[in-house]
């Protein structure tokens, strides 16, 4: 019996109507969960380690007496790297590296610049000073992501990193510590949950308080991030992940089925798009969608994902192909063509770009180098996929000759006379030679 | 009579305490206000533009009949423009010039790289298609908002930028419109509050969705972005202007006083405070303030600023100060020395520094060039000033070659495997030669 996958063709009357009801997603944290998560919020400020304590034996199952049985020290994380088979810990190695080298072109360098009247302007990087990520326990506990969130920090100079990763009955993840030690993370808590995002928010006794928070989790320790934005920073508030290959219909349909495969495998909820101008491909994508399906550990997650959320797409031709996948602003893009380099100028919104036909999203999202956490639901829109920019900020310098200073303060104090601030007029007042 | 400033001394036993009482800032959104936006979002969403228009009647006390009411158009914004006075219209420009030339030089550029094997990594930069920009009316309608909010937006090559701006009681300010006009604001919505965020949010018949919504407004407006986030971007949810006066005793105390009350004349809650190692230097400051007080037109905003919220600190030497500044993370803060390109490398987290004693921060709110829109309450410890790169998102690139997806292939293969990701595993391996 085979898998019934949307089909949809721009050319239907309906084909907008159906792309809005294939896309939409909205993570809505309902009352009850905001209810909660203020609740943990409140109680880790008011009474620090006692509530974390509580919380995690509480919602993780453990019987910590005290904030000392959640953390696990370096050696311990050192311990989890060396005991790892040689095969992975030579590909953790490689990932790193590659990760490592291709963030580094990221880092922003402070600049300045002198006008004609020896007046300066510029713009000074400076690193965060502590930062924390999450890190899912349970069955989405991944050690890329590991890398993937610390080692932009590490490139960008941030002092401290520290790592929260809930172990639900206690249970550690050895390729998890491995990847903490070799991306550099300073202390690793054994927290999750909105109890976790508050301890990093406003700090407590035992865990410091940081400047930004970063990873994935489920819709507490989402609800938690929105709450605490602004006393911190935060990175995106993650959806569903997703995929979107435009292929022109020349790549080995089995390539492409396991390449929407590696995205629906995620969870039920993911998302795999195909679009394409030939009908037959399409027809040939399905065939090799229902010929490999069977032979899938992850068989069950996959099918329900394609029959919920995924969809092949006639598109008319490529351009329309293009068009309607920067409305559609995908996390990952595969450009499954042979000339993916002509197609980039008209991509305007995508997180990653996996081009060419060797170019298997899997590739992005252990190895590669480029960062695998990306904007999701159509959040490429407006946003970046986690980098080291994310680690630094940008302070404004401006420092005025004394010329500068009595030519700028003329236009400062009409500007502000006409704002009615005549404090902020007779400071630039003073400046002005008489 | 003299005015009471809060003294500190940072020598005190209790000067944490007292420190830490003095930035205590939180902007809370209590259950009623969440309560109202909540509301007035789920109605815009639903009715569109018939509950724009019934809201803005409402709690602008206008009379609109149609959104048609509520728009302007670019005639309006040039007309405007026209009818400055030709002091405030060449200040403008001049203001203008400066803040874009300024930021000309934040734009990212895109950009690759060649490994040995052909394979291509890269980030690509685009701008955003569209975004919204929220000014306040009333009596904080500062047209160098306009400029500091749409300027680096056209600079980042956005298509479109919508300004929305309530007009209670349906009164239109001159010099926002005509900022708005030079800034090269593409659409004006006289709306306001969180129903002009919710509009931007999600669009309605009249108001085109964006992509990011920027700009600093009431609890109301504050509230709405937070419960937004994600669907669009949103810059930081701004908390009251501080300024941090770090000065070695040697500048004219008339200057000191008057840029802490340039700080203190925005509002009540506006926070002013001077770090000194010199104590008489402090007394000489006070009294200029004593002095100047009764001269001021804002006196009395300035007075209740200066009485809840100032802070005169001795510090043990300029090392110390330079600390203590690091520790608060200013919005603004002055180096009021004789030499202050020697102290940059010791700042760390600050939104704009106004270097040396003819660097007023006035200056800089108006015509230096930077942006005048900062991150507050310490939020400088994790982000920048608003700019350029507000306005632009990267997509990674990543090109493999035969022979690069063919060794990366077993990377990923290893560590796709223990995730018990197998579908990305044998998309993987589909790249291996044999």
């Amino acid at each position: 019996m085979s898998i019934s996958i949307r089909r949809l063709d721009t050319a239907q009357a309906d084909f907008d109507q159906q792309l809005e009801a294939l896309l939409a997603w909205e993570s809505v944290s309902d009352g009850k969960v905001n209810e909660i998560v203020n609740e943990v919020i409140a109680r880790v400020r008011a009474e620090g380690d006692t509530a974390l304590v509580e919380y995690t034996n509480r919602f993780d199952r453990t019987s910590a007496s005290s904030m000392q049985d959640l953390e696990l020290g370096q050696a311990r994380l050192q311990q989890a790297l060396n005991g790892l088979p040689a095969d992975q810990r030579a590909a953790l190695e490689k990932a790193a590296e590659r990760v490592r080298a291709y963030h580094e072109r990221q880092k922003g360098e402070s600049w300045q610049y002198t006008e004609a009247d020896g007046t300066m302007l510029g713009q000074q990087i400076t690193p965060m000073d502590r930062v924390g990520i999450y890190v899912p326990g349970g069955k989405a506990a991944y050690p890329s992501s590991v890398l993937m969130n610390a080692l932009p920090a590490h490139v960008a100079g941030v002092k401290e990193i520290i790592m929260v990763v809930p172990t639900p009955e206690g249970v550690l993840n050895e390729l998890v510590l491995a990847a903490a030690a070799l991306a550099g993370v300073d202390r690793v808590f054994t927290l999750g949950g909105a109890q976790a995002v508050a301890a990093l928010a406003y700090g407590t006794q035992t865990v410091p308080r940081v400047d930004k928070i970063v990873g994935p989790g489920n819709i507490f320790v989402a609800t938690a991030k929105r709450a605490v934005f602004g006393t911190v920073g935060i990175d995106m508030i993650a959806g569903p992940s997703e995929i979107l290959v435009l292929c022109d219909g020349l790549t080995d349909p089995d390539w492409v089925a396991m390449d929407l495969f590696s995205q629906a495998e995620h969870d039920e909820d993911a998302q795999s798009i195909l679009l394409c101008p030939d009908a037959d491909y399409i027809d040939q994508v399905e065939a090799s969608i229902n010929k490999l399906l069977p032979t899938m550990e992850r068989r069950e997650i996959i099918e329900i994902s394609l029959q919920n959320r995924a969809a092949l797409i006639k598109v008319a031709d490529m351009e329309q192909g293009t068009a309607l996948s920067n409305r559609i602003a995908p996390e990952h893009l595969e450009l499954s063509v042979a000339d993916p380099e002509a197609m980039l100028p008209q991509i305007h919104h995508a997180g990653a770009i996996f081009m060419g036909r060797y170019t298997a999203e899997a590739l992005g999202d252990y190895c590669a180098g480029p960062n695998h956490v990306l904007p999701t639901s159509g959040t490429a829109r407006f946003s970046s996929p986690l980098g080291v920019y994310d680690f630094q900020k940008r302070s404004s310098l401006i420092m005025f000759s004394a010329d500068g200073a009595s030519e700028m303060g003329k236009v400062a104090s009409v500007l502000a006379r006409g704002e009615s601030l005549t404090a902020h007029a007779r400071s630039a007042e003073y400046r002005i030679k008489d």
